[in-house]
């Protein structure tokens, strides 16, 4: 893969925030005897080094009652090395569509020699195995994990953890190209190899996201993304006195961290997860509060934006609907941080006020908070969950 | 890469025809030590295999006045070590289009450590060195080279010839996705990979063809190809005596060849360009009418088809206009050849009424077919050629 060097840095305290780069060859051949000299602004990542960082990588897919066709062609895109996740919310009643889904992938895995693991959401055993071990931030009061997606990928975090995995990345299970799910993959590899510290995190900005009604419309960006984006910038910039346009990918639900970066953040529920991460990295390594993780603070947290040669082709969830769930909850996030100054809470008034999506007294929904999963006593976790382990395996029988 | 084995192959006289084989895995990861025992039904094609086989193979994009976001994309998702070759008919008056893409492809390739080569149709040197070889089937009145994709692939050939790659590939310049180029050329290595016989060619089919029209749409094959397969499996069937269903690619516009199977066809202008080339196999191969080519006989051809991973998203031509434009001819192929019984001839006649594509008195018309490429003096050809090559190449300024 051959990619922009990152041609712009901004610092908050000991964050380090690349500015967007761009893949500019999908597969850039061998490694050449001579290494050629790279024009500064473009960095070839070897394919045995891609391999090596996802070998220690984990694919979360987080998915509920999605087309199986679709879900079929999101695994079949991510790269061998890298160990599958399924993190499912799929209906178990009347048509067991979670059953669908772990045929599907043990199927996959049988004929293509590989490793994967699915958990449905509502297991009683994760559940269970998180409560022994104090952390209950995502359980509901039924004593199970909520329903959501973010509750879904901390799941699956503590999954790659337990695997042992170094990394784990996001991807969306409604994606209909299977080939960029595995440039996100590859992607993901690419910017952990270009980081310097350990606690690093690649997000990914779309080429277009196109958009289908009558007739085909390529969007440049999503415009949830668009106001989110302005909003964190907004902040950004209240707290260095510079004006910034470095935050692109405030929304990006295909993200990857390293576990050791993933470990120590503070996540929301909801749609908020995304942009909560940022203002979780800001609050504790931006330079404006005290400190949370002095090791951390002194290696230093980077962020890569990575735009993807393919656009990025997923199911329709509708307009305005989407717009209020997804703007609202995103905002939220900013607005209730403690970094959020009053020239940026106006803006998000403002903003949420044109969109019709609050009324003129109301402000928008303080964040449902996650705990870090670093507060989770992982040794009693890892007790509990070893001996049922085997049952989440793809190619396991269930009797 | 991850394929089914052929599963089935018919034969008719030296042509094999396998049926389709569904790519599994688009990444099957690293060589391992000790070769995993695959599923007789599963092949993996190490990545160095398919390396080496797209290191000797031109990819051929023919394209007019595309848009060059499209262009950009396609050409940024071929695999790195295969030769690009871009045959454009795009406009230079006015606008000059083509100058706009050379600059595209020029950028890539500055950036991307590669060579390619750009050549427009109605250049008049390799329209004059066309005819002092001695080949003029693709020329027109005023001696340039005629409008039209067929034309184009050919004269693609031509330069892949004098490039001396052992196989050619053509990929439509109008898809959006990336990733979906980048399989095509994955999966034409894999077939030649498989090939016995040195002369072979690989077809693709999509794995759906996404129709955009109020709402996503996703059309298993598309009408055209339908009727133009029911039809060419008619004209087998009526010669072995067995009903088939076994051409799924009848109008596979993503395909590749050995040159030296490419070198031997006959074509034909338009849209009849991708059956012709099946037409030319049976009739040149097929074991009904005299063998043309003792040798490839004796070697045999192999015809792989590939369902891809990825789904086909293109621009939309359409849809009445488009079936006339592409069902008469290709069905046109069919119907003329000395292979074609009376009752397929019943049946195209059918369909294009049916279809009201001719009058109940007509017949569709005849192909205009385009000699062999063999037919050409090389030597005199190359000779011309030499002395401008270097000025087709991208990375070449002009002055």
């Amino acid at each position: 893969m051959r990619i922009e060097s990152p041609g712009y840095t901004e610092c908050l305290g000991s964050v380090r925030i690349n500015d967007v780069q761009q893949v500019l060859e999908l597969d850039s051949g061998r490694v050449k005897e001579l290494p050629l000299r790279e024009d500064v602004a473009v960095q070839k990542i070897e394919e045995e080094v891609i391999k090596d960082f996802e070998e220690k990588m984990a694919i979360v897919i987080p998915t509920k009652d999605e087309k199986l066709e679709l879900f079929e062609g999101v695994i079949s895109g991510v790269p061998h090395e890298c160990l599958i996740i399924v993190v499912s919310n799929s209906q178990r009643k009347r048509v067991d569509r979670f059953r669908m889904e772990k045929d599907v992938l043990s199927q996959f895995c049988h004929f293509t020699h590989r490793e994967a693991l699915i958990i449905h959401q509502k297991d009683p055993i994760i559940a269970r195995a998180l409560a022994e071990a104090g952390y209950t931030d995502i359980l509901g009061e039924d004593e199970l994990i909520r329903d959501g997606k973010a509750e879904g990928m901390v799941v699956g975090t503590f999954i790659a953890m337990i695997a042992k995995k170094d990394f784990v990345g996001f991807i969306d299970a409604d994606n209909y190209f299977p080939g960029a799910v595995w440039e996100y993959a590859k992607c993901y590899a690419s910017g952990f190899s270009m980081a310097k510290s350990p606690y690093s995190m690649v997000r990914i900005l779309w080429r277009y996201k196109p958009k289908i009604s009558a007739g085909m419309f390529f969007n440049r960006w999503g415009r949830v993304s668009e106001i989110t984006n302005r909003c964190m910038n907004s902040l950004i910039s209240n707290k260095t006195g510079f004006e910034t346009e470095i935050i692109k990918t405030g929304n990006a639900g295909e993200h990857a961290m390293s576990l050791r970066l993933a470990e120590i953040l503070t996540y929301a529920s909801g749609y908020a997860v995304e942009p909560q991460e940022l203002i979780s990295i800001f609050e504790g390594f931006g330079g404006i509060l005290p400190m949370v993780h002095p090791t951390t603070a002194k290696h230093g947290i980077e962020i890569f934006q990575t735009q993807t040669m393919n656009p990025h082709l997923h199911e329709e969830r509708g307009g305005q609907h989407l717009l209020v769930e997804m703007l609202l909850p995103s905002l939220g996030s900013i607005y209730h941080s403690s970094l959020c100054g009053d020239e940026t809470k106006r803006l998000i008034i403002d903003e949420l006020l044109q969109q019709n999506t609050i009324q003129s007294d109301e402000e928008p929904p303080k964040p449902r908070l996650i705990a870090p999963p670093r507060t989770i006593n992982l040794k009693k976790f890892t007790e509990v969950m070893a001996k049922y382990m085997n049952s989440y395996s793809a190619l396991e029988e269930e009797e």
